[in-house]
């Protein structure tokens, strides 16, 4: 069966079965709690996710007289593992290290997510943990303190990186003022001014019903997980039945993006420069999706593509180099990838925008095409043999997309990719105004005229 | 089933149970090549490994009108992927590209191992290319220079990277003038001085059937792989039926250790300062090994573990803190690591070498013996599921400890482990010689003591 769902808030349950015979099933609740599960028959763990739909972007920069709320979310991500009012930070350690689990969580620019990976036996008390994390968090004023050390060290940890460091002035220099522009994880002055109080303003104002998602799969039943959710929400004082406001965060039409820098380089004495080329992507529901992952694992998505060929392979140029595609609700970035030596910087980053080019003129050929869609059909096959990529397969459905297509549907919409598409694609993106962003021993000089 | 198998050379075939339902075979041919399977029931995939029993370990410093080989294993395994007598660089590229298959190799320093994980249907394939790779490839000059800058960069990354940097200094200092203790990769001048007559002496001398270990986990046929093995060998004009001397490559006591230093700091300019300390650890086959498990994962091993609490949640001075321990054939390192503010350094490899000798002194509390148990079956069976874990395990067994335990065997071990275990262990650790590596804004003089 090729199913591609769709899933709307108003519908109270659904199921239908997908890859294989994975059974995938979602319940709305009144409150606007959405839960998902997809039980793969004979698994004997499971990984789960609590996705609240708020990230980087949705925090304020603030302004006279008031500090913001920048690296906020982060920062409640980090304090949420910090203790509740019946459970100490030990005793959620415990949790979870009693059973070997794995458990974390991840601040993203549009959702936070905590998530764990246990033996089928553990998941009820996986999912009675996280709920009591994310809805009964006491945010000591003392653990507060002690976690702005954390994420400050984090950050320089961050800061230490020279790829992540280009990666981050790239996203800004090709947004600009967009707020999917900005680090996840706030900048050094923010966090240091933020107060345990502005904190938990923000978990207040954005953990709701309607704002939680919560994704399961693996060795999972349904009626149990929701059940557990409910059980874990109730304990914690939220009124499920009470008809929450329609979700309408997210914009849903591409915003206008503005460059905000041509060039941007930070001086580093690193024996490698990191390079990034930018240039504004597609939307998270844009149809040419599976367009551009085409395109993508054409032009650096693996051993075979073209950057690595020309750059790698070809010149010995670089050690690392591919591109990548980033989507969000209503923008997008594409990118190009490269480290290298300083003094190749300028040649590597003309070679990769000519690569870009020859795409958009030539585009690909059919053998290219076809070893395309076996690199991505076959990858989509191994992946789904985690429970992790299922579970935040259906996280990605619920927040950004807004339909769930199983691995037949995707396969299906793979094969009608087209070479003009790809060349058609490759052509808008080649024509979009692009921003490099290196790290190393470099000038803005050295990348004159690249990026007009 | 319990079972532990000793895996003698002068068995041929060899088959046993093996965690849960799935079936371990192995098969040793005249020649000395070793093949092993783990049959998973229900598996779809299937990870596949090309072992050689060759490492940085193995390398030669060279001296007086001899360059030696440092950094000749690791550019070898580069050179591997870059064409045979009939397949060229693209071809071996697009065989597992085109399939969505993931393909890659690691040196260590006693082995290097090309690795494959592929849909069941493509294992045959790559049974055949990774065959041909490790028998067959040409070495062309041409190839040979280009990689050369491909791995000058790779080292440069590394350069870049203050963790790894510290890393490598800490095995190092506590090694000293044992191989281990060199870096994997080679140095810059050991890379530019290598040439390509040279790297294929050493292909020559270590490529050999004796030291050769093929396994693969998952959707796997024993007879089908081992078929395809010698087809492949044999295609490359191996004589697998010859007898081949016996490998004994690896001495089996441990080495004596004289450290090479007590200190070394590497200045940077970087936010954060990278801290290693580090002492001699065990041997791999060392009998106290899973009491090594328990230890580490009680100091450092987990969000509840004492380093974890005691510098991260208690105190805010790392965001990454953590234990480790390393094992080889005759020596082994165990070590310390956080990441902090220089002005913190100091103060946090104080933290960290006082929780290790309160372990060494009061030992470990029944709670922290039952969570760390516990902890270490529930990974071990998680990490089971992966077909890449299964293939590992099997590879290490064969190359590093000259036995098979399952599951359950490894989990009875586990359970025999007693409190006073971990306190002897922690005891002879922390008896002895200490160093300390650091990356950062940092002197020798503010560890001074610390190392004596």
């Amino acid at each position: 069966m090729n199913s591609a769902v769709d899933l709307p808030l108003g519908v109270a349950d659904l199921t239908f079965a997908a890859s294989g015979d994975a059974l995938v099933r979602r319940t709305v609740l009144p409150s606007g709690v959405r839960i998902l599960s997809e039980q793969v028959p004979g698994a004997r763990s499971a990984t789960l996710g609590y996705w609240v739909a708020v990230g980087s972007r949705d925090e304020s920069e603030g302004g006279a007289g008031h500090p913001g709320t920048l690296g906020s979310t982060h920062f409640l991500e980090h304090l949420l593992f910090k203790g509740t009012r019946t459970r100490t930070a030990l005793d959620i350690a415990v949790s979870f290290d009693s059973v070997g689990g794995e458990h974390n969580a991840m601040t993203a620019k549009e959702y936070t997510c905590y998530y764990a990976k246990v033996q089928d036996r553990d998941l009820a008390m996986a999912v009675e943990v996280i709920g009591d994390m994310l809805t009964s968090s006491v945010i000591d004023p003392a653990e507060f303190e002690n976690e702005r050390g954390v994420i400050l060290e984090e950050l320089s940890m961050a800061e230490d990186d020279p790829g992540d460091v280009a990666n981050e002035r790239m996203f800004q220099a090709v947004l600009g003022s967009h707020p999917l522009g900005r680090p996840i994880g706030g900048r050094p002055d923010t966090i240091r001014a933020a107060t345990r109080d502005g904190v938990w303003e923000h978990y207040r104002a954005n953990y709701r019903p309607q704002d939680l998602v919560v994704t399961a799969a693996g060795a999972v039943d349904h009626d149990l997980l929701v059940a557990g959710v409910e059980r874990a929400l109730v304990a914690a004082g939220w009124d499920l039945d009470r008809a929450a406001d329609p979700v309408d965060r997210r914009a849903t039409d591409p915003a206008v993006i503005e460059r905000g820098s041509a060039i941007v380089t930070v001086a580093r004495p690193t024996e490698q420069a990191n390079v990034f080329v930018g240039m504004p992507g597609i939307v998270a529901t844009d149809p040419r999706r599976t367009s551009m992952s085409v395109l993508n694992s054409v032009l650096g998505g693996g051993m075979s593509s073209r950057l690595f060929q020309e750059v790698r392979e070809r010149r010995g140029l670089a050690y690392s180099v591919y591109s990548f595609s980033g989507s969000y609700s209503d923008a997008g970035v594409f990118g190009l990838y490269a480290g290298c030596s300083p003094a190749k910087a300028r040649q590597v980053t003309e070679l990769m925008l000519e690569e870009l080019r020859r795409l958009a003129s030539d585009g690909v050929t059919p053998d290219e095409l076809r070893r395309a869609v076996g690199q991505l059909s076959g990858g989509a096959a191994l992946a789904l043999e985690d429970s992790d990529t299922r579970m935040s397969r259906l996280g990605r459905a619920e927040i950004s997309l807004g339909e769930f297509a199983d691995l037949d549907e995707s396969l299906r919409r793979l094969h009608l990719v087209t070479a003009d598409d790809v060349r058609d694609l490759a052509a808008e993106l080649a024509g979009r105004p692009v921003s490099v962003a290196a790290v190393g021993s470099v000038t803005d000089d050295l990348f004159a005229g690249l990026a007009p």
